[in-house]
């Protein structure tokens, strides 16, 4: 029997997180996950990482499916209470989420780490995979529009992303070094799989490929690479990954997501409707397979999640294995 | 017509914050409340002030009658969730008080002072008064037990106050500064009162008179310095006062807190059913009168505090005016 490789996903909100809870209970432990933290930042004295937030209460079961973020069944106390002393409320916070907020920067407060604290939080869910940060130091996503520049949850939250996109820098990217502990992955005797989540190209997965060194690190120890559109027939499924695309000057479709990640990929999973870019993007180099990348419902993540296994170790056999 | 004093009530907990609920409608802002931080701690990353909160909730007309603490109509979902999480639930913090706990905290990391962050509150709370922490620096009490020492809240909320008190001690006073703005009290050219309040007097009002030179800096200024009893009937209303003067070798009694407070004080109120008291109080030469003490009903407060204002104005007239 060949060794079962071990899964890398690269997620971000909320597409990449329905992935990784396809994925996880195939995979059980054989999953690691690496979130995007350039959304992250400090909200009233608290240490906000909305996708690694995304990613747990997805594994948990507990997220909220009609927010996109926070968990279901929450109350609003505390936020009502903020509003009603002046505070700010443009970022809302549930009060279960803010447990949640206050446990993580109290850890980060006595000195820990960003993957201690999540990986103790991760424990509290009993979650199997292991859920790391792409890094411990500092990384903001800036958004370049005209004329100024924009810190990531004003641009997401404050301004509904109506600010045009012309560019992106990851501040702090430069100096930070990506999760050690990708190092340390269990079973280091099988081989390593990285599946790129359908989540934003550039708001979520660019963040994680700008730490020096990732990209490379990811290529040379995986044994196959696998990206997933987040673009269905030629718009988000969610967000505004399409309206960025326009804004930065390229058509929105699978075939443009599959160019974003040329040079790094070896396959690409497009959603069915999406087929007639299978060719172009073959040309590239890149193996495509088509699927329902769409998921509504827990059995559309799991057989996405089988899908993109079952191809992924195609890729694997022949070439790199 | 006579100038008003300006009244500076010294308070702690609940009994505390009732007297000043009833100063505050009729002085308004001629009231400046000192309220003790030696309670305050840091819980989960937020930094806890409960005297403050409880004098701000009670101002407010939101405090939870039935605790003693926290605001009424709260809910519970924070602390559910730090619960499944494994997080610490010893100490209980509702929903919207955490809102109170996130916004000082955050005006704190800011670099703001506790009395910069705790007027902001009053400010939104609509609260006249000017309620000032005893110091910006810490201070913690602390409980000298049998063979050890206690931390505050451990003893108060942990340990429900089981632990027998042998020695306090204000840590941090030695080197703490009390609160500057006491010297910019609004009206400098009207008398000032000092009241304190029925607060237990080792854990609400030493902590503050700990202060270096503050017990000199209101003996100077006060025009007079009235006490209220917080045992009533030998017995404390509320709270371990009685237990922890039985501890300390102290027969509990409104004659004792009187001497407790002895060379600072010019004048006492006890409760009517301590009036056998009078004499034994009047022979330190501390003027004496009986009142009802218990405050139940609004009603109640606003005649304590009609009493004490009376009382003090008798005092200040012949002596000190």
């Amino acid at each position: 029997m060949k060794p079962k490789p071990r899964i890398l996903a690269l997620a971000g909100g909320v597409g990449g997180a329905k992935l990784v809870a396809g994925l996880a209970p195939i995979l059980k432990d054989r999953l690691t996950v690496l979130v995007n933290t350039g959304d992250d930042f400090e909200h009233l004295g608290f240490h906000v990482s909305p996708d690694i937030d995304t990613v747990m209460y997805t594994l948990a079961g507990i997220a909220n499916p009609r927010t996109g973020w926070g968990v279901a069944n929450e109350t609003w106390s505390f936020m009502d209470q903020v509003g009603r002393l002046g505070g700010p409320t443009w970022f809302n916070l549930g009060d279960r989420d803010v447990a949640v907020h206050a446990l993580r920067t109290s850890g980060l407060r006595r000195g820990e780490t960003l993957t201690s604290v999540t990986a103790e939080l991760c424990r509290s869910f009993n979650l199997q995979p292991s859920v790391l940060p792409m890094t411990n130091d500092p990384v903001r996503t800036i958004i370049h529009s005209d004329k100024r520049t924009i810190a990531f949850q004003e641009y997401f939250v404050g301004l509904k992303c109506e600010a045009p996109v012309r560019r992106l820098t990851y501040r702090g990217t430069e100096s930070a070094k990506f999760n050690p502990r990708l190092c340390e992955l269990p079973g280091t005797d099988q081989p390593l799989v990285t599946i790129i989540c359908p989540s934003n190209p550039y708001l979520s997965i660019d963040p994680i490929l700008s730490l020096p060194g990732l990209k490379e690190w990811i290529t040379e120890t995986s044994a196959a690479i696998v990206a997933v559109s987040p673009i269905v027939g030629d718009d988000a499924i969610k967000g505004p990954a399409a309206k960025i695309m326009r804004e930065l000057g390229i058509e929105p479709s699978a075939a443009a997501v599959a160019r974003h990640y040329d040079g790094l990929i070896d396959g690409f999973v497009l959603d069915t409707i999406d087929a007639k870019y299978s060719p172009e993007i073959e040309a590239l180099g890149v193996e495509v397979i088509s699927a329902q990348t769409i998921m509504v419902e827990e059995c559309d993540r799991i057989a996405l999640a089988r899908t993109c296994l079952d191809f992924a170790e195609c890729l694997i056999s022949p070439r790199k294995a």
